[in-house]
């Protein structure tokens, strides 16, 4: 049999097949989504070649030709810094310019390193160049929302990278989250995420690793296989405004995490994506409630949740999370 | 630069690349999204091979041992007909038994063949076996909504299939529709969807093609590198409604859809849905406008859309209009 069971944020329905779960063992090896073939030449993104990228915005550690991280605006972005605002109608729809930053974080000198190979100091700088990137953008008035995407492996480059950006408008799921967050606000006074926290630490069978500031762990309507969320345990709306102790603490709960999916499921490919509250005082929510999410790309998706919003995971949370708990 | 259009009814915004953008050569060759492994030993889909399905609930052109279209259950549905509903709270979270029905339209006798190869005549019978199994799924009342999906090529087999699902809530994007049109109506007192229909007839730039009864286009903030909608140009809320003339034109429209398609894409893997009002008198939306959009899965998706719901499309809809009009 399987489970219709509720996103409680966005109200979503996903299917959980609860007979024939599938384990690790199901999805290896990968079916790739897709194949990269690797550009040939010199990876821009390697150290030595820093003047293939355009002028870095942000660098860490720097050291003569040395550096840690850099962020640099994108080579091909999705949207352009520099324009007219113009938001404007065309018939009966809405338009405006792409306005926005599209920046790309370089998480390594090192072409061959993921999440799951860098120190703890290194996974801290990228978070720090996350914050510092969002503090500077923030005084852009025009900036409405912040977003952080990752992909593993890079869809054009492998270089280990992501990407920030600043949006003029707010999109869709964090508007979705927003409204969810809302409403359950309304009813009951309380965040819906601090909730969610505390049903899933006393209960447990869905949490995969709790440090001194993070709970990791599988929803409870988890879309994809092995979905996880990193959440901070103390309510905080905006993911720059986090202290250096909790950006330490937060790095090592994102390494143990990638750890324990490699070790489980063999490097496997992932989306990652940070949720913040939008910025500006008149977009920003206190009420929101930052969070990391993560997808692996593994399984076959039949193509149902893009026409219909409707998921089907043939692995249940409970299970994800005890095969991540049980790995060290 | 870009544009950030806004899906009227869902107001979802989508990035829409208007310098360099992208054509069919850009797309050619497909780097396909997954490598079907086709199971070994004959295919249950096959004509001969009737008893390797579950037993049919409703067939075409019978013919001694020949048919048109047959119907069967899905051996592997992720909706159960029988068990109990049991809607009920798990802690803070909404369950229930995934109760539902998951059936698979098997589209001709013969394993080769794709809408753009079927003749007119079979493609009504396809239109004509999802509707009559609607009228009949109908009269249980535990289901809210039909659902039709096509993936083509099929994710497990290659034998020309769709599914049809009655489920016992609404997906999400069907929802989300209905609160948009729900809204425009409070504003306007008109159907959004009529609307839409009228702005593109009269302004012509993203019309694929018009026919008697229907109308195909490229949406204004489409999602996808041409995606199509195709919808009746008469508002009609459900899809099993449709009169037989009617459905002898969509299938002649569809029919041309896919024959273009193919010669724009060389063969193009594509995923269909179809979205019809809610079902049984207390879920139905008479203002509803049922409609089939079509997704072509081409180009390498970043996978931003997934955490965040925003997505970004290089072709954008007046010229994949243009190519799809160019083509005969």
């Amino acid at each position: 049999m399987a489970e219709l069971r509720r996103e409680p944020i966005t109200k979503m329905w996903v299917v959980i097949t609860t007979d024939d779960p599938k384990g690790p063992p199901n999805y290896l090896p990968f079916k790739p989504l897709y194949r990269l073939q690797e550009p040939e030449g010199p990876c821009p993104f390697c150290l030595g070649n820093e003047r293939m990228t355009p002028k870095e915005t942000f660098c860490i550690g720097r050291d003569g030709g040395g550096w840690a991280v850099r962020v640099v605006p994108n080579k091909f972005p999705f949207f352009h810094i520099e324009g007219d605002f113009d938001r404007r109608p065309e018939g009966m729809y809405d338009l405006m310019e792409a306005i926005g930053a599209h920046e790309i974080v370089i998480e390594a000198p090192e072409h061959p390193e993921s999440l799951a190979t860098l120190k703890t100091g290194q996974i801290e700088n990228i978070l720090q160049a996350y914050q510092e990137r969002m503090i500077d953008l923030e005084r852009d008035r025009r900036f409405q929302q912040f977003l952080i995407i990752k992909n593993y492996p890079g869809v054009f480059n492998r270089h280990p990278h992501s990407h920030l950006m600043a949006l003029p408008v707010i999109p869709k799921r964090i508007d979705e989250e927003i409204s969810g967050m809302l409403d359950y606000f309304e009813r009951k006074e309380r965040c819906i995420f601090c909730d969610i926290l505390k049903e899933e630490i006393s209960r447990g069978k869905r949490v995969v690793l709790e440090t001194a500031f993070f709970l990791v762990f599988s929803p409870f309507a988890s879309r994809f296989p092995f979905e996880t969320w990193i959440i901070p345990k103390v309510h905080s709306p905006d993911f720059h405004a986090i202290e250096k102790e909790k950006r330490i603490d937060l790095a090592a709960a994102i390494q143990t995490l990638f750890r324990r999916y490699n070790a489980l499921l063999s490097d496997p490919p992932y989306s990652l994506t940070l949720h913040t509250s939008p910025v500006q005082s008149r977009f920003h929510q206190p009420g929101f409630h930052w969070h990391i999410e993560t997808r692996l790309r593994i399984g076959l998706r039949e193509g149902f949740e893009w026409g219909t919003g409707f998921f089907v995971n043939p692995t249940p949370p409970e299970n994800a999370a005890a095969y991540l708990r049980g790995v060290e």
